[in-house]
């Protein structure tokens, strides 16, 4: 028999607490630590039982509290000395979230690992704003990419597969370059008609939502930032979106959902 | 006051019951009738009340038993009755789900719909294998497509778009077409030693898995066919697999995970 712990590796979902799954809910209740990321809404923290250790190891755009090194090393320890440790991040643990890099880390030092995966913040925003993923002729795929770049690095995307038109294009961690983003695009043959929109914090009581278009949205985001994070979801399905002021120049056929 | 019932529009995840969000848990146990899809695990089924009327839509490849129209009619009629009806559908109903398209057609008709996000087949495959759709250095983003097409059609996907090493692509439907998808894929460049993964009934007890190459899946699955439906994991992430055999000719640095 062993003393050591374990990591679950928790997919916190979008925001509101009823969208995580029942397999993250209950490996929450029973953590004995919890090590979790500033995008993690204080709704979802309170469902950790009252003397769970709480670690916060968040990160905010352009400052890394705790270097991801480190939280791995944090993971380690909590399981060795025989912690359970729900491991919370915001989305899902292997979508952008890094978590197989925890899983490794940890595995290769023995520790048992369990996955919880969770909502995307591009599945959140379509179940809120009824904006769909995919949609028969309006788009045949979706696309997740992340739109930041390491400090003075190019943003390192291949513009000419993203440029399709009948792939919804999620664009997470784009805020800072969503105007060299959307030039990009134009130049490899997107339609600065193309409806864009922006979302922050889908799903909570905070959520923030803007619609534009594809020639626009870089100078309406410099116009009037949105709180981080938010999201960019680009394409013909964004003409579907109820509850939201439809833009000029969409095309009307699709507005009466 | 109106006597009109609502729709939900639910996502049933990928197979086990614990990866239902705690939304679509609670939708479901509300409901006086339940319309499902095929896909839908008996498990998640039980969850309804015992009295809710229980209306099967189920969709087998090439054998729609009801047709999208009928549905459409089905879920009308029930909420016009002042029924509370569940929708039931394996995934998310937003992604390859035509939850958009049910949406519309009941919103024009003056029925209330709610949405609940699903954990999506892909999502699931990842949490159940340990292969992240995105990963530092082998994934910087992850798409979705269908690799059905309708009788006699052409597969219409953008082959030049869709052949980037960098993104880790998950093929939905693709099992009657795998071997010409992996045929185009290669002829726009991908290496025929590219990872593959083919997974039918992820996160449930009838989970199967076989690992490839891009340039032998389509022998592999002719040769040995799996139960539908089955999805297709394209790309360097699946050398980080646990649980499975790696074939031959895999980067083996990536294979101690």
């Amino acid at each position: 028999m062993t003393a050591k712990g374990k990591v679950y590796l928790i997919g916190a979902g979008p925001g509101a607490v009823d969208l995580m799954t029942l397999r993250a809910e209950r490996m929450l209740r029973t953590a004995d630590a919890v090590v979790y990321d500033r995008l993690v809404s204080p709704e979802i923290l309170a469902l950790a039982p009252a003397d769970a250790r709480m670690v916060p190891v968040g990160k905010a755009p352009k400052c890394h509290t705790v270097p991801q090194d480190r939280i791995n090393e944090i993971l380690y320890e909590l399981a060795s000395q025989g912690f359970t440790v729900a491991r919370l991040k915001g989305g899902d643990p292997l979508i952008f979230g890094r978590g197989s890099e925890e899983a490794a880390y940890l595995r290769a030092g023995g520790i048992e690992v369990e996955y919880a995966p969770g909502i995307t913040a591009a599945q959140g925003m379509a179940a809120a704003t009824g904006v769909p993923l995919t949609h028969r002729g309006l788009a045949t795929g979706v696309r997740y990419v992340t739109g930041h770049r390491a400090r003075d690095a190019k943003l390192d995307l291949d513009w000419q597969s993203l440029a399709d038109e009948n792939t919804t294009l999620v664009i997470y961690m784009g805020a800072a370059n969503i105007a060299e983003i959307a030039l990009n695009l134009m130049r490899e043959g997107l339609p600065g008609s193309l409806p864009v929109l922006a979302v922050a914090h889908a799903t909570t009581p905070r959520e923030a939502r803007h619609v534009s278009r594809l020639d626009r949205i870089g100078t309406d985001m410099a116009a009037q930032p949105m709180p981080a994070p938010v999201l960019f979801v680009l394409g013909h399905v964004v003409s579907l979106c109820h509850n939201a002021p439809l833009p000029l120049d969409l095309p009307q056929v699709m507005a009466g959902e």
